[in-house]
């Protein structure tokens, strides 16, 4: 019978469910808003809800295990939830464990970005990659790295902090109290404020018109682009000269096969597109310049279904590996 | 009998070689200035001749392979020396099928930065560290990374291309033509042109005298302000500034146990540890902060201790791995 896991994807906003098969398929989802005020332990009774609603559309079917993809910073080999700033009162919770003990079934821990990452890999537009970096625009920046057909974890699974890479000396100071970070001049929510600091409540300007005459988000300033504003279409030009700098970053960095964009501005790929590839190949050094950029495919579910994946694709990289093995060995 | 490797460190200017035992010790030496004008044919009878004088000079011991560090790009899997800019007329050159068909043994390749990265893991500062990032700072800046246990390779082994990471917007124009790469703005070269650019011929600062009332290289500036002169002082803090935007981009996106840093430059990381990890503490994100940053401990031969534990550290992550081959299992 095909095999199915149980996947959760644990935001700050909704915590979704769902059963996936091997073919990266969601054969039942529910979701709900997600009890962050509340602790962990409600968090925790949400999960077992969602999962008996999920499990009663598809009484035939038995999860081998369960994958949940949560909001960093998260160890991933131990399995804890370090103390993500979206959802309060979590210090250190060892989801994995709490989570088996309650369902009996194995349980693979992976932050956010990097589920995305690998629901993207093993289903979406970095099939057959040996590297990918993946890349979210949307409120943040966020990303994950497969290296070599592995999640690049570094020390306590905390590689791949995309988004608070300095890139530039200007712009706004970021949340983290750095300038110049990669998030900072080049998220979603960055977009927005730039759009919102060029118009003003009530100018007729067409991204005023689309957000009701509030301030603008990144996704009116894609919308306004697309039915052919001048402005909208400087300010994508712009954004997508800062993606293009930070894309040739991760090339340098990573050297990826192909990089993935996913997240809210995604959405406007098609816009953005040939500016940042001509700012890649202006920037890149010559052996970087034609790795693919492109849009993510699985939209909303990609961390749901990377989440399950943790399960289905077998990945048994964390923890020890022979290669440590080795090392030590040769150092003794 | 203890296991030896012969180990070559390929450099533009020196072309070493040396016979290796398993604790990483120096059993023969012997060195000569590469052929670097005369193409690939050239220096490979340099490496025969070099290898002749180790071997001779431990008569009773046989090498079990050959490792060798050679100027990026670089494809370590491939074995092939890409188009190094210090190598006239190498293009694609297959070095280690030309080296295993000449000494009949085993051949493993891999890029300079990474070779001395494996040296200061296997031997030296990052001993012990699941993932560690190398830094070396002289003439230009480059790096290697061990990410949980292995070298971090990427696509073609192109990973890990640090000087040419973009972190400000400012600066002179570097020679890959960005604006803003690390080592435009922070390598030894850099250093020396901000000293020469803030000092003139026979003005009598210490810095003119120490270069002979030449242009001011870096190695000059660290010598300076070891003797108390201010101004090499100052050069060092802004130097140390920029290094420290850079390592807090490599905590940030590899998540390494250890830092470490060599390089001609890193003579003066007494003189440059206290800014460099002030600015860490100041721009890092809290879980990065208190990762260690260390001065790299084997001086020049790291390439090369490093080129000969591809043979005895039994490093074998290079070609299909395991879980690659789960992946594409998982995609059929």
């Amino acid at each position: 019978m095909n095999k199915v896991a149980l996947a959760f994807d644990l935001g700050g906003t909704e915590l979704r469910a769902a059963l996936v098969d091997e073919a990266g398929s969601l054969l039942a989802f529910s979701a709900m808003p997600t009890a962050a005020a509340d602790g962990p332990a409600a968090v925790t009774r949400q999960m077992e809800q969602l999962a008996a609603e999920v499990l009663a559309q598809t009484p035939d079917l038995s999860p081998i295990g369960i994958g949940v993809g949560a909001p960093g910073p998260l160890d991933p080999e131990a399995g804890i939830v370090i103390g993500p700033p979206t959802l309060i009162g979590w210090h250190e919770v060892p989801l994995a464990t709490i989570l088996s003990d309650r369902f009996e079934l194995p349980v693979r821990l992976e932050n956010d970005a990097n589920a995305a990452a690998l629901g993207e890999w093993h289903y979406g537009a970095g099939r057959g990659a040996d590297s990918m970096v993946f890349v979210t625009v949307s409120t943040g920046i966020g990303g994950g790295v497969i290296a070599n057909g592995r999640t690049l974890h570094g020390r306590r699974g905390l590689a791949a902090e995309i988004g608070h890479m300095t890139i530039t000396n200007e712009g706004e100071r970021c949340f983290c109290g750095a300038i110049g970070c990669f998030e900072a001049v080049a998220s979603g929510t960055a977009l927005g404020r730039h759009a919102t600091a060029r118009t003003r409540k009530f100018d007729g300007s067409l991204m005023r018109a689309i957000a009701s005459d509030g301030d603008v988000s990144g996704r009116h300033v894609v919308e306004a682009a697309r039915k052919g504003d001048v402005l909208a279409m400087e300010l994508l030009d712009a954004e997508a000269r800062w993606l293009g700098i930070g894309f040739t970053n991760l090339l340098h960095l990573y050297s990826p096969d192909i990089l993935v964009m996913g997240g809210g501005i995604s959405h406007g790929f098609d816009l953005l597109q040939e500016v940042v590839v001509a700012t890649v190949r202006e920037r890149a050094m010559p052996a970087y310049r034609g790795v693919p950029i492109v849009a993510a495919q699985l939209g909303r579910h990609a961390g749901l279904i990377g989440a399950a994946s943790l399960i289905l694709g077998q990945e048994t990289d964390i923890g020890a590996s022979p290669s440590i093995e080795r090392k030590e060995a040769s150092n003794g």
